[in-house]
């Protein structure tokens, strides 16, 4: 018998579903910016022309920045760890979440990003591999990579680098969520430094989350962590050393006990760990306060459920009001950061970029082609669309403001 | 006194020069190629639906190739070693030339080309770098490292990687040498086999020339390689490696000396060294050969005065006739590594890219729009132009054709 001329259509692919139609190919393609018709073209774009401007930037490295694409590019980088829902699925599987955010980077902040899927997962190799390749980009997303290697690896290229390294996972999370909160307080007539916070998650995201909104202005005596054993305090002798940081900074009272201990009381729920949580539990919060479940697809609380807790609701899904997503962060923050040349991402310039993007809400919201004034504050609208084409450049431009307040930018 | 509020242009960059007007901002973009305007596009091109894409390559990795850009893109690597004629300016001087290159890529072969210019110079560094990035790409086209590093480098690569894996500047020049050459015998009424060669330079180019005119039909015996200390001899002490494998497979008549010993009576003369040849030693080659000098931007000899010595004169230069180029092997070599999805490049995938090139240049020159049917092969016309729109998917055809000959086609 001879083998067939066509292969059998793969077991895992479903032919009826348009991601995969949309995904054939790819989505991201290299485009030249500069006309290559001619020989003169050829002789400048190329040998000879461009040997003149490679030994102006040897004699001032400076000028990499104009006469290169660098300074307005990004490396989108992961080892698979990590990679959205689905665990360690590894780089090749990773590809088409890089190259959506790519697009994003695009589309939204007009960043030219390149997906890096590297095929090794040890901190040192990680940590050597970007540092190679840190003077072909203009700034290094690190995305989907697992806790708590993920906070190795960002301190170690944040010192070792001159660019700005941001892990989306955790401070893109961080960004909105704070903003998210900024808009349901000001709903709610409560001050941030009032609130009392419970974040249930303690890897990347509810680590990075729990410090934005003590940056921002929540007092960190009023906020309690959970993990997945419960309450993070003092007196717990199981906790990695980024944990017990967070068991230090938080919970003054010394909380202990499970989410019912941890909710009693509470006047906002964020959930960032997938783990659900009992209704039974969300009684004990005071009414009249907000529940961000952003858990997807299966937030931590059906939000119709959370609804009967808390005068606001948010998740991560689109087919529910206010949708907390990093995609109102990521493209404007290093739209901001490179514009300013900034060294690093300040604490200083996330806060600035949470408060934009509230801004941007309040502002009124976007019906797919203009703003509706709001007149005030809905609490169905707190945060604006993903697709809102204001929020990119209003956070850049708080970015970049904050770059220079803090001093880490270079223009 | 205050600082200046702007600061002075750089004494390193020359405002009337059109390069550098023609560099400003770089001369690459990343595009998406997918739309993105409604929830719904979002919803396709990133969560939810993309997961539903990487579970289907995590558990058939053969789908990257299908549902994400890597198939189609190439990685340009580069340490800055040895950047055109410039040196060790390293990596950041070397971005220009690899965007050029990446633009090249795209231009002619339809390849998503990434620059990626390295922080490191050590071997093993490199090696592991891009070995961690290889699921990232189609292939590896390295660029601008210096010999002996380069090889090294290479042969790890290439057996580490089961993508393909090109040093343009060793591999890319032998292709297009001997592309000129077949058309330069033709021309001269001569046979490959019974051409005395000389090649001047026994660093990158002149060791995958040499190795290059062989595979193509050159006997070996009357191939002659000089360094700069002179001809490569099995009696010299001072050889690394590489030179003397060349030394063994060459001159198999012992011949010992400078370049005038070298080219007495030689047919053809191979410049990929940059040193001048003084034309005394020319005046020792049989009437009526071919000279070719290739350094960029001053061949080893002045075309004009090669043409008192030799029949076919080519350079590396635009403003001559018979430009050897680079760009008419590479584009389309990848494009056809990739479509065919070749596991590495072999000989015979090389040898099938000259040819392919040769015969293009038999068919005729290109005027800008069409082809001008040559009647018969010009003096003055033995390459084809590198704007030539036939080259590129005439070389893929014949790589591909090739790659799945010799047995390391995946598709």
């Amino acid at each position: 018998m001879s083998s067939p001329a066509v292969d059998p259509p793969s077991p895992v692919v479903d032919p009826t579903d348009p991601a995969f139609a949309l995904h054939r190919g790819g989505k991201l393609a290299v485009a030249s910016t500069v006309p290559l018709t001619t020989r003169e073209d050829l002789s400048l774009a190329y040998t000879p022309g461009v040997a003149r401007v490679c030994e102006a930037i040897a004699a001032d490295p400076a000028l990499v920045d104009e006469y290169t694409w660098v300074s307005h590019t990004v490396a989108v980088v992961t080892d698979g760890s990590a990679v959205l829902g689905l665990g360690n699925i590894g780089p090749r599987a990773a590809m088409p979440v890089m190259e959506g955010k790519a697009v994003l980077f695009k589309q939204f902040g007009g960043v030219d990003a390149v997906p890096v899927c590297l095929d090794t997962q040890d901190v040192d190799e990680i940590v050597a591999v970007v540092t190679a390749l840190a003077p072909s980009f203009g700034g290094i997303n690190l995305e989907d990579i697992s806790a708590p290697r993920c906070f190795e690896i960002e301190r170690r290229l944040d010192e070792a680098l001159s660019i700005p390294v941001f892990h989306d996972d955790q401070h893109g999370t961080a960004v909105v969520v704070l903003a998210a909160l900024r808009n349901a307080a000001t709903l709610l007539n409560r001050k941030l430094g009032d609130l009392r916070v419970v974040v249930s998650g303690a890897g990347a995201a509810g680590v990075a989350v729990t410090k934005m909104l003590v940056a921002g202005g929540v007092n960190p005596a009023e906020v309690v962590v959970c993990d997945s054993r419960g309450i993070l305090h003092r007196d717990r002798t199981d906790l990695t050393a980024t944990k017990a940081e967070l068991a230090e900074l938080t919970n003054s009272a010394g909380r202990a006990g499970g989410m019912v201990e941890a909710l009693r009381g509470a006047d906002v729920l964020i959930g960032v760990s997938g783990g659900q949580i009992p209704e039974e539990a969300l009684a004990g919060m005071t009414p009249g306060g907000a529940i961000f479940a952003l858990a997807n697809p299966t937030p931590e609380v059906h939000p119709e459920v959370a609804a009967r807790y808390a005068a606001v609701v948010a998740t991560g899904r689109s087919d529910y009001p206010n949708q907390i997503n990093n995609v109102l962060a990521f493209p404007g923050i290093f739209r901001g950061a490179l514009a300013a040349r900034a060294v690093r991402i300040t604490e200083g310039m996330k806060v600035a970029a949470a408060d934009a993007i509230a801004a941007v809400a309040v502002e009124g919201e976007w019906d797919g082609t203009t703003a509706v004034a709001a007149g005030q504050l809905r609490a169905d609208a707190i945060m604006p669309s993903p697709l809102d084409p204001r929020v990119a450049p209003a956070v850049a431009d708080a970015v970049a403001e904050a770059a220079r307040r803090d001093g880490v930018a270079r223009a």
